[in-house]
C-alpha cells in the first residue's frame, strides 16, 4: 500500500488550476490517490506576509504573462479571468461540504469544474449562485449544498483545515506533500514524479522474490 | 544574427547559481551569447517589498530543502553555505570592473568561480580578500581589481545597471530576458529552451531557398 498525495490549492491560483489538470494522471501512473485540500491563500499570507502575485510591483505584469505562457507550454486551456482576484471562501466551503456528504471523488470533480469555470469560462466563482450551477450536474441537492456551505460547522472546519495545512508547512498554491516531502509550485511536478518513481522502485525491490532462497541473518 | 541572452543574477541566489551552471550550454545550443548581469536583490526587494526566501516564515525551511533537492535533481554540485545570507556588493562590483577592463568572457569565468566558491566550497565571498584570491588564477592584477571594485565610478555603475534591469522588469534571480521575453527562475529554463527552439525554426524558414524561384509580390 502507498499513501495518498496531499494536494493543497486555492481556487483563485492559476498555477493551482494548472496542477489540478495534471495531479490525478500523475498519481494514477504511480498507483497513488490524491487527497484534494482547498485552502485560502489570504489566510496563509497573513502568516507569511506574502501577497497575491499579480498585485506585486514588477511581478504583477510578469505573472499574467507567465500564466499564459505556462498554459501554452503545457497544453492547458486557459483564459485570463475578468473577475480577479476574487474571494474563494464559498467555493472552498462548498467543496468541504461535498467531501463530507458525497465523498472525495465527487468533491474532486466539483473542484475541477470550479477551476475550469474560473480559468477557462470566465465565470465569477465568488457568486454562490454560480457555485450551485456548477454542482447541479453532479446530482447534488444544491439547496442543501448552499445551506451547508454557509453553516458554522463548515466555516469552522475550513479554518481548522487551513491551520492543519500550515502546521504541515503549506504556504502556497499549489502545494503537494507526498511521503512527508513538500513540493511548492506547478513547476515542481517533475521533481514530484522523480520522487514517486524512486519510491516505486524501492517498493519493487522490497517485494521478496519467491524463486530466491534468502539467507536470513543468524 | 541573433541577439544575446540577458542573464541577471545575485551572487547569493542559489537558483541563480544553478542557472549559471546551465545558461552557457543552453545559449550555445541555439547559437546565442550570454550577457551576464550581476544585480543586488537587496536593492530590487526595496521596490517589490520581497524578502530573501530563507528568511520568510514557513518558506525558509522549505527553501533550504528545495535548494538541495533541485541541485540533486539536476545533477549540480551544491553544499549549503555557512555564510548566508551575505552581502554580494563587492563581488558584483568586482565583476563589473572585470567586464570593463578584461571583457565579458573573463568576467563570466570570474562569476562562475564566485558562485562555485559560495555554493560548493563554502567560501565567504563577502570578503574582498577572497574575491582577490578567486580572480588571481584568471591572470588579473588583483590590486587594481580591489581598488577598482571600491571606486566611485564602479559603485555608480552598479547602481545604474540595477536601475536599468528594474526598468526592463527584472525583479528576481535568476532572471533571463531573451528577444524581449522575460523568464523568472531556474524552473523556467525549459520554457526558455522552447522559446529559443521556436525562434531558430522561424529563422530557418526565413532563409530563402536558392533552389526555389520565389514570386515577389507585385
Amino acid at each position: 500500500m502507498t499513501a495518498a498525495i496531499d494536494f493543497y490549492f486555492d481556487f483563485s491560483s492559476p498555477y493551482g488550476y494548472f496542477a489540478s489538470t495534471r495531479i490525478d494522471d500523475l498519481a494514477q501512473k504511480y498507483g497513488r490517490n490524491v487527497a484534494w485540500h482547498p485552502i485560502l491563500l489570504g489566510v496563509v499570507f497573513k502568516t507569511t506576509g506574502a501577497s497575491p502575485l499579480p498585485q506585486l510591483p514588477l511581478k504583477g505584469d510578469y505573472s499574467w504573462r507567465d500564466f499564459e505562457r505556462t498554459a501554452r507550454f503545457h497544453g492547458i486551456e486557459y483564459k485570463r479571468p475578468t473577475h480577479f482576484p476574487l474571494p474563494t471562501t464559498h467555493a472552498a466551503r462548498a467543496m468541504l461540504w461535498l467531501q463530507n456528504h458525497h465523498g472525495d471523488d465527487l468533491a474532486a470533480a466539483f473542484a475541477r469544474s470550479v477551476y475550469r469555470a474560473l480559468f477557462v469560462d470566465d465565470i465569477n466563482i465568488a457568486e454562490p449562485a454560480e457555485i450551485m450551477k456548477l454542482a447541479e450536474p453532479l446530482g447534488v441537492d444544491v439547496q442543501a449544498l448552499d445551506a451547508g456551505a454557509t453553516s458554522y460547522q463548515i466555516k469552522d472546519q475550513l479554518k481548522a483545515e487551513i491551520e492543519v495545512a500550515m502546521a504541515k508547512g503549506v504556504f502556497g498554491s499549489p502545494f503537494v506533500i507526498v511521503d512527508g516531502e513538500p513540493f511548492w509550485g506547478f513547476d515542481r511536478f517533475d521533481q514530484i514524479e522523480a520522487h514517486l518513481k524512486s519510491r516505486r522502485q524501492t517498493e519493487l525491490r522490497a517485494v521478496p522474490n519467491p524463486d530466491t532462497k534468502e539467507k536470513k541473518p543468524a
